[in-house]
């Protein structure tokens, strides 16, 4: 089969008939897009590289959900309405199993947010996937790292340090493992393997939140962006992060603040509230089927500093970072 | 230096100050972009990776230029005018020098097109760039691959084939050879490194074209799938592919169809233009800056055949093909 054919055979059911602006989708030299009148748009491109962004021994849905979750995160974290994709994807070789498979996690979540497949690119090449997503906002609406003041509280939806805690535990339970243990690891595998990406969310804090991030490389390192952003400093208290049941069954105590500052992957958001938006925040946020959980606030000192029942102590100032840490994660 | 610093330092020049439309550019989560009112926008994402898009020994420059380049190509055969565009870099390491190349080449394109930096990604892995480019055309006035009707004429822009016979060249001339092959072998390989998207050709013929695609595999591939997408076949008179000086110097006679109609790597456009438009057409593209030429005809017999003195000849109907090709290019 040609790579045109292979193209069309996997990827045309990923633009749904009548998706809102698509005039044209694949299949042409670019896409034909009506971007709906007295909106922004929100684009961002992010790329997966294998045994980088996720393990080698990923499953090609789990591959598919993830580059188009990363992608949807980042629109999240600007409170955007998800429209559009465009996939560039550079395969060792033209898999068919794997190539279903991949397109079956892309489409579920792909579907699941609305947004079309409308253009790409297939190239041959040490495996790696770029998605550019394209979303929408009123103009003037859109969240930015840079709105955080002085007296905002500081915020995170779910849980964090899942996602950094199964990529410890990849090995299947052992078989003399208890029931809880097993379970346990799949969840938080689940989180490493298929983020869920807090659109929802971002679109309920428009007008009610001051500054936003999407948590990819650890909450101390991208909190620490928002805080250069805005120019304040934070103080996160320790004891309020989050955490889910099978992390807090799982993690050993000396490795939590590491797993959950910065461990990465949690695609979670880390926003900023007045507290005068505080309570609505929450609530907006929990019919979004999330929690928002108060972690901190936003002062006028340098930089981000940690606290733990009401002392000061040391902690992760740092996520993970590419080009520094090849030695420990290539 | 880390990942944050590098990307701000060598991309921070690519987004001019007031660039058209760009609220927001590299720094957030994603660019806030505002559309031009009553205008379609023209979305497309090309990879290049190493050794398959272009050689090895290719300078760092030229790579950046290139990968720019072709995406440029795609909104050129769209009528598109550029506005934004994505970097997605995936590097085998943080490279000051090969990074202030590559920046070097992919700003000076981008400068003499207007588009913005607005966003993208850089992680280690395989070299492998992709750009996504975005842009606009008043609504209704893309130019498509389907809309060849028979009558038509079939042109094409400036020269085909020198990128491919430049490929077949790498090599510097030997130091015997004359000043003129010196000349020639330089003028075919920056034709490889360089390519020039016809931007102003494809502004210039909204309106006058019925169809386009640009020719990145070749001749007879991306001719194909123009009939194929408008439902037409057409007959090409090899004679009439025009050639560069350095082209008609350095091919040997029985290599010429082939690298001219299947070599690849042209970044014209092949337009289809009703015979009332033609004149208007060929003095539109002029005034581009280059020569629009007929080559043939769209008639209602199936598939593209070729001639030569009025008499048919077997030619090449496929271009170039990545996942089929891969023992002859990888």
């Amino acid at each position: 089969m040609d790579e045109f054919a292979l193209i069309r055979r996997h990827f045309s059911g990923l633009t749904p008939a009548g998706a809102p602006g698509v005039r044209l989708g694949i299949g042409d030299d670019a896409a034909i897009l009506a971007p709906p009148p007295s909106h922004e748009l929100l684009m961002t491109s992010d790329t997966l590289v294998a045994g980088r962004h996720f393990p080698l021994q990923t499953a090609a849905a789990d591959i598919g959900w993830k580059a188009l979750a990363v992608n949807l995160s980042d629109l999240a974290a600007m409170g955007a309405q998800p429209l559009w994709c465009l996939l560039a994807l550079t395969l060792p070789a033209s898999d068919d199993g794997w190539l279903a498979g991949f397109t079956e996690g892309f489409a579920a979540l792909a579907r699941a947010h609305g947004i079309a497949l409308v253009g790409g690119d297939t190239t041959r090449g040490a495996l790696s996937i770029t998605v550019t997503a394209v979303g929408s906002a009123p103009a003037g609406t859109a969240l930015r790292r840079s709105g955080a003041r002085v007296g905002d509280v500081v915020c995170v939806t779910g849980t964090l340090g899942d996602a950094a805690l199964g990529l410890r535990r990849l090995a299947p339970a052992a078989p003399s493992a208890c029931a809880q243990t097993v379970h346990d690891i799949a969840a938080l595998r689940a989180r490493l393997d298929r983020p869920t990406p807090r659109v929802a969310a971002g679109l309920a804090l428009r007008g009610l939140a001051s500054a936003a991030i999407d948590l990819s490389d650890g909450l101390a390192g991208d909190l620490g962006h928002l805080l250069a952003a805005s120019g304040v400093g934070a103080v996160i208290d320790a004891d309020l992060l989050p955490m889910s049941t099978a992390f807090a069954q799982q993690a050993e105590d000396g490795q939590r603040l590491a797993l959950q500052a910065a461990g990465g992957d949690d695609y979670e958001l880390c926003v900023c509230v007045p507290p005068a938006h505080l309570a609505e925040a929450q609530t907006a946020v929990a019919a979004s089927g999330c929690r928002l959980t108060v972690i901190g606030c936003i002062d006028d000192l340098p930089d981000l500093r940690w606290q733990r029942a009401g002392q000061m102590i040391a902690g992760p100032q740092h996520g993970y970072r590419h080009f520094e840490s090849a030695a420990a994660h290539g």
